[in-house]
C-alpha cells in the first residue's frame, strides 16, 4: 500500500470567472498529476456570505469566510489563490507571503509597477523562508506554448529574427455593450492592454526566451461614451485596443496587438516566430496544434506542418488521454496547480515567479507611456531581479 | 436558501480508460451543470482488489468491490456505470436492470445482435418500472455535432443527398504493435469496425436523423501476424480497416471508413453532409469547429464558414466558459452525464437509448456480413422498436 | 545565335470550354518551357463557320475548317488536339492517326471500352510508324499531384494502405437547372462517373501507381426530372452521384466518390493516401498545396505538413515564377504540352498512352456493372497491353 | 461579321521578370477580355540587342530596340509598358507622356518622392491632352482583393477599426545568400520596405479606401555584411525587415509588417481587416480565398467563410474558368491590361493613378523617417492632387 500522500490547504479569493477554473483545476490536478502533495479546497473566501457560500457548494469548497484575511489565520491553509481584481491582489498576496502561506496569484501581477515591486519584494523576503509565489499566466501551459518554448530553446528555430503576437477579441464591437468595471481607468488600470496584452506580452517572452528592451506604441478608445447600468451614458476611461512594435534582448523585431474590437475573433491569442532555421505559429482558438516550418527539411517537401499536440511526448499531455484526444481551456490551470504543487514539495521556486510578473508590469508601463506621447521609443526599464 | 438536493449514487465498473473519463465527468457536471440529481461518486467495482483501490483513490470513489454484482445489492447505488469491455455489457446490464437500477452501458452496447437485443427488452421491461438506461455514445455531445443534428433537424441543409464518414487512426501502422486483445475476434468481436466504425455510425444516423438502411462493405487486415506479450507471434483476427457503401433511410448516399492505418491521423472522426440547401463539415481533431456552407447566402459571399461552437448560443458550451475558450474531449461525458440525470429526475428516457444502440450491432452485423461476402447489397435489419 | 526551332503545326477540333484551356496552353508552352518543337496554332475546325471563325479570333488560330477530316489533308498540321465530346473521339483519333498525324485526345478517352480498344489498337499502329498519341488527364499534371507520384515512387510513404478519392461538385444542386446533354446517356455515356470519376479514378492510380482490380459500387439519380430548354420536363438518364469502394493492384484499400451534389464544392478533387510510413493530401481547390505526412519525422514534432509546390525543385513550378507565386488550373494543360513536345521531339511514347485511358474506362465499366446489379464485387478487366 | 477593332502597339521596356509576367498577360487579355482595343505587342526595348533579342522572341514581341528612347518616336507604338527597375521610372515615364504615349509604370511608382512628383505633373499635363498614365499594383486585381475592395464600400464590414497587413518572404534567410543590387541602397533606394512593404500599403489603402495618415516605425538589417559576386563580402545598405503601426484617414489603427525573414513563409502577403459589422481575411498563398465574417449572421451558425473567388458573380473570374477554378499569380497582370485598355478606350484616367502611386511613395517616406528616427509619430505628406 502507498503511505497516504501529504496535503496542502488551499483558501482561494475571489469566486467569479477565475474562481470557477481554478476550483475545476484543483478537483483535477490529484487524479491526473498524481502530486507529490495532495490539495485540499479547504475555504473560499468572498465578501457576501450568501454569494460565496453558493459558490462553495457549486465549485466544492468546504468552507467559507466572507474576510480574506481570515485565511491567514487559519492553520487548515497553506496556500492562497488570488482569483480577485487586480487591484486587491498586492494587499492580499503581501499579506498572505507575510503570513507564511505560498502564493498563487492571477494575472496581471498588479494594477501597477509600484504594486508589482513590493510583492517581489515580500516574495524575497517569503523565498528566504521556504514560502513559494507564483503569478498565474496559465497560458504558459498550454501544452502547445510550452512545447513552443522547448522548441526555441532546443534550438529548432535558430536565431530569432520576428516576433509576432496579436490577442484578438470582439466583445466591445457592440457600441451599446455597457460601461463595466473593466472600462474603467480607476478600476482596471488600463483596456485590452492590461487585460488580454499582458497574456501575450508574457507568452512571447516565455516561448522565446527574449524579453523586450523597448516599445513604440498606439492605443486608441473606438466606443468612448457607452451605457450605464444605472441609465444615462458614462466615459470610458481605458484602451479598446493597443499596437506596438518593439525589439527583444536577441535583436529581434516584435509587433505586438491586443484588442477587444477583432469582430468575428472570439479569443484568437495568436503568436508567430520567425527564426534563422525554422518559424512556429500558434492560434489559442485551435488550443491543440502548434505549427512548425523546419529549414532543415528538404526544400522540395518543405512546409508548415500541424502538430497536434497530444502526443505522451507532449508537455502535460501524456497525463491525460490517447493521442488525437483534445484538450481544452481549463487543463491549462491544472498543468499550473500541477507544477505548483510539485515545486512546494520539492523546495523549489515555480515560474512564473513575481519578479517575472513584475517585468511584464514593466513592458505595458512603457507601452502606455509610449502611446501616451508621441508613440516614440520608450525602454523597458530593467527588471534587477534578472526575470525572464 | 436552496434546499438540499436529491443525490443519486453512482456505481462504476471498471477502471480503465473509460472509467477514468467517466470519474471526470461525475466530478464535473455537479459545478458546470447544476444538475437536479447531485452524483454521489460511491462505489468503483473492479476484480483485483489492489487495483481497484489505487483507482478509487486517484478517481475519487469513494468505496471499492471486487465483485459487481455487489452494487446492485447496495441501497447507496441507484445507477449502474458499465465501463467493461464489450463481451460483458450484457450481463451486467441486464442483471442491473433487473435490480432496479439505472444503467448507463459504455459503447458498443454488446459484441453481438443477440445480447444487444437482449439488453433492449429487458431495458423496455425496465422502463415500464421507472428504470432508465442510456448507451454511451458520447460523440454525439460533442457541442459541434449537436448543434449539426439540431440545424439539420431545422432544416438547414435542406433534404440530405451525401453522408461521408470517416475515422482515422494510426496505432496499428507498426507492423510491430502487439498483438493485443483488442485484434482477437474472440474477444472484441470485431476490429476497427466495431472499435471506432460504431461510432461514426452512430454520429451519422444521429446527426441525419436518418438510420442506414442497407450497405456494400469491404474489410482487411494489413498485418496478419503480430508480436504475441510472451514471445512469438500470433494471428491477428479482426480487420484492421473497414470500408463501406450504403443508402440512408431517407435516401441519401453515403460513405463510411474506418480503419487504425491511417498514417498520421490520431483520432480523425471526419462527417460531411451535403444536402439540397446546404452542407456541414467536422473533425473531431478539430473538435470546437462546425463547418457550414448555406446556400441561401448571396452567391458573391458564399463560402464554408468555420462555426467556433463556444458560444452560449450553443449546446452545452454555455455551461463552461467565455466565447473562444476551447472544450476537451472529456467534455463529451460530463454533457452525457447531465443529460442522463436531467432524464433520470424528470422521468423521461435519456437518449441514445439500447434500441438506437442495438440499430448500430445491426448496421455493424451488416457490414460484416456483406464483408464476408462478395461485398454486396446487405439490407440493415428492421429494428421493430423503431428507434433512431 | 539560335538557330530555327523546328515546328509542329497543331490542327485543334472543338472550341468550346477544353478548346479555350487548350489554347491558352499552346499560347503559354513556348514563352515558360522553350520546347523543342514550336507549335503553330495552324487551324481550328469547328461545324459553323461563323462560330468556329468567331472562336479562331478570339483563340488565336491562324485558319478555319468546318470539316475536321480536312486537317487531315494539311500539310500545315502535324498534330490533332481532340476537344470535342466523347462520342466522337474514336472516329477523330482514328482517322488522324491513320493519317499519321499525332493525336491529343480529351479525356475520357471514349464513350465505350470497345471504343476505346479500337483506338488503342490505332495507336499501337501508329505507334510503329513514330506517330505519337496521349489522353489528355490534365490534373496529372497539376505539380502538387505530379509531386505526389514522384514521392510515392521515391518510397516516401512507404507501403499503401488506403486512397480516399472524391470528386465533389455541386452545380445540379438546383432541381430547376437545366437537363442540358450531360444528363443524358445517349450523349454522354454515363453522369457524374465518366465525367469526373474518371479523372479521380486516373489522378488515384497515376499517383500510386497502382491499379483498381475491382470494386463495388452505388450510383443515384437524385433529381430524375428536368426542365427542357423548349418547355416541359424531360428524364434524367445518367447518374448525379457514384461511390464505389475496391482494392487495387498491391492491396490497398480504395474509396471513391463522384457527385455534382455536393452543395458547396465547387471543384473539390480530393485525393488522400495513407501508406505505412506517411501520407499525402491534396484537393483541387487548393491547387497549389501538398499535404504530408513523414512518419520518420521525430514523433514530438511529426505533422502533416503543407508543401506550397511552387518552388524551382517541384514539377514545372521553375519554368513559371519565384517561389510562392500561385499557379492555375490552364496551367496544367501547359504542361501537357511540353511533355508531349519533348515525347514527339525525342521519339519516345507520351504518357497518359491510349492505353492507360482504356484502362481507366475499364474500371469506369465494371463501377456500372456492379451498379447496376447489386453493388458487388465485380473485377476491372486486365489491360493486355499493360498499362497503368 | 464584327468589324476589324481597333489596336493598341505596345512598347515593353525591360525583360525580367516583370516582362515575363506582363508578356504573358498582353497575350492573354484579348482571348479572355475581349478588349475594346487589341494589343499589339509591337516592340521590346533592352540595351543589349542579344539579349533583347532573344527575350524578344521567347516572349512573343514583334520587334526590338535597344534605346528605350526609339520607341517614343515610332508609330505604332501607343503605349509604353515601363518594366525597368524603380530608378529609371521618372525619366522613361515623363518622356513618353510628354511624347503623347500612354504610361503603364510598374511599382513602385519611383525611388524617391521628388521623381514621383514630377510622375503626377508629367501625368496631369498629359491626361489634360487624353494621354493615360497607370501605375502597376497588380495586387488590387487579385480577384479577392478586388472583391473585399468592393464589399467594404457596399459596407459590409462597417466602420473600420483594424488593418494587418504582412509581407512575409524568406529569401534573405540564409546569410550566404549574395549581395544583390536590391540589397545596396543606391540603386533600391531601400530594402523590403520599398519592395514588399509598398505592396502591402497600397493593397491595404485600396481595399479600405482609406489612407495612412501617420506612422511609428522600426526598421532592421539583420544581416549585415553578405557576399559580393567577385569575392569577398559587402556591407547590405537597405533594411532587411520593416514594422511601422499607424492611423488611417478614417480612425482605424494599423499594423504593418513587410520582411525578407520569415523563414518557410514564401509570398505571404496577409491582410486582415476588422469592422463594426463584419471582418475580412486573405492570404496571397491562397490568392482564390476571401475569408469573411458577417456580424449579421445568427450568433450559433456565424463564423468566418471561405469564399472560393472563383465564381461569375466574382471580379474578373468570370472571364476565366467555371467555379472552382483556381487562378494564378499572372492574371492579375491580365486583369490590369484590361482595365487600363478599357479605359484608354474609354478616354477615362485608370486607377491607380500616378498620384496614388506618389501618395503610396509619401507612406514609405513616412515609415523610413520615423524609423530614422526614435520611431515616433510620423505624419504621411498629404497629397494636394487628392489621390487615394
Amino acid at each position: 500500500m502507498t503511505t497516504e500522500r501529504a496535503t496542502v490547504g488551499v483558501g482561494m479569493v475571489g469566486h467569479a470567472f477565475m474562481g470557477r477554473a481554478h476550483s475545476q483545476a484543483w478537483r483535477s490536478v490529484g487524479p491526473f498529476f498524481d502530486p507529490p502533495l495532495t490539495p485540499v479546497m479547504a475555504v473560499l473566501a468572498g465578501r457576501s456570505a450568501d454569494r460565496a457560500g453558493a459558490a462553495a457548494r457549486e465549485l466544492g469548497w468546504a468552507s467559507v469566510e466572507t474576510d480574506w484575511k481570515e485565511l491567514l489565520r487559519r492553520d487548515d491553509v497553506q496556500l492562497i489563490d488570488i482569483c480577485t481584481p487586480g487591484d486587491s491582489h498586492a494587499e492580499i498576496a503581501v499579506a498572505a507571503l507575510e503570513a507564511g502561506k505560498h502564493v498563487l496569484c492571477e494575472k496581471p501581477l498588479a494594477n501597477t509597477v509600484a504594486e508589482a515591486e513590493a510583492m517581489v519584494a515580500a516574495a524575497d523576503r517569503a523565498r528566504a523562508r521556504g514560502v513559494r509565489s507564483m503569478v498565474g499566466f496559465n497560458y504558459r501551459r498550454v501544452p502547445a506554448l510550452t512545447l513552443a518554448r522547448r522548441m526555441v530553446a532546443d534550438g529548432r528555430i535558430g536565431a530569432l529574427r520576428h516576433v509576432r503576437a496579436q490577442y484578438l477579441q470582439d466583445w466591445l464591437t457592440d457600441p451599446q455593450a455597457p460601461l463595466v468595471w473593466r472600462l474603467q481607468k480607476d478600476r482596471a488600470g488600463s483596456g485590452a492592454l492590461g487585460d488580454i496584452g499582458a497574456h501575450i506580452i508574457d507568452a512571447a517572452q516565455f516561448v522565446t526566451g527574449q524579453s523586450l528592451v523597448g516599445v513604440s506604441a498606439l492605443t486608441e478608445t473606438f466606443v468612448r461614451e457607452r451605457p450605464l447600468a444605472g441609465g444615462g451614458t458614462g466615459p470610458v476611461t481605458v484602451d479598446d485596443a493597443a499596437l506596438f512594435i518593439g525589439r527583444t534582448s536577441g535583436g529581434a523585431l516584435a509587433s505586438f496587438e491586443a484588442t477587444r474590437f477583432a469582430t468575428g475573433r472570439k479569443n484568437s491569442l495568436r503568436i508567430e516566430l520567425n527564426g534563422s532555421s525554422g518559424s512556429l505559429a500558434f492560434d489559442l482558438e485551435s488550443l491543440n496544434e502548434l505549427w512548425f516550418h523546419d529549414e532543415a527539411d528538404a526544400p522540395g517537401t518543405a512546409g508548415f506542418r500541424r502538430i497536434l499536440v497530444t502526443e505522451a511526448e507532449h508537455p502535460y499531455a501524456g497525463a491525460w488521454w490517447p493521442p488525437g484526444h483534445i484538450l481544452g481551456y481549463e487543463h491549462t490551470f491544472t498543468h499550473q496547480f500541477a507544477d505548483l504543487l510539485d515545486a512546494i514539495a520539492a523546495g523549489t521556486d515555480p515560474s512564473p515567479s513575481f519578479a517575472e510578473g513584475l517585468q511584464v508590469q514593466r513592458v505595458l508601463e512603457a507601452v502606455g507611456r509610449s502611446a501616451e506621447g508621441d508613440g516614440g521609443w520608450t525602454a523597458v526599464q530593467t527588471n534587477s531581479e534578472g526575470s525572464a
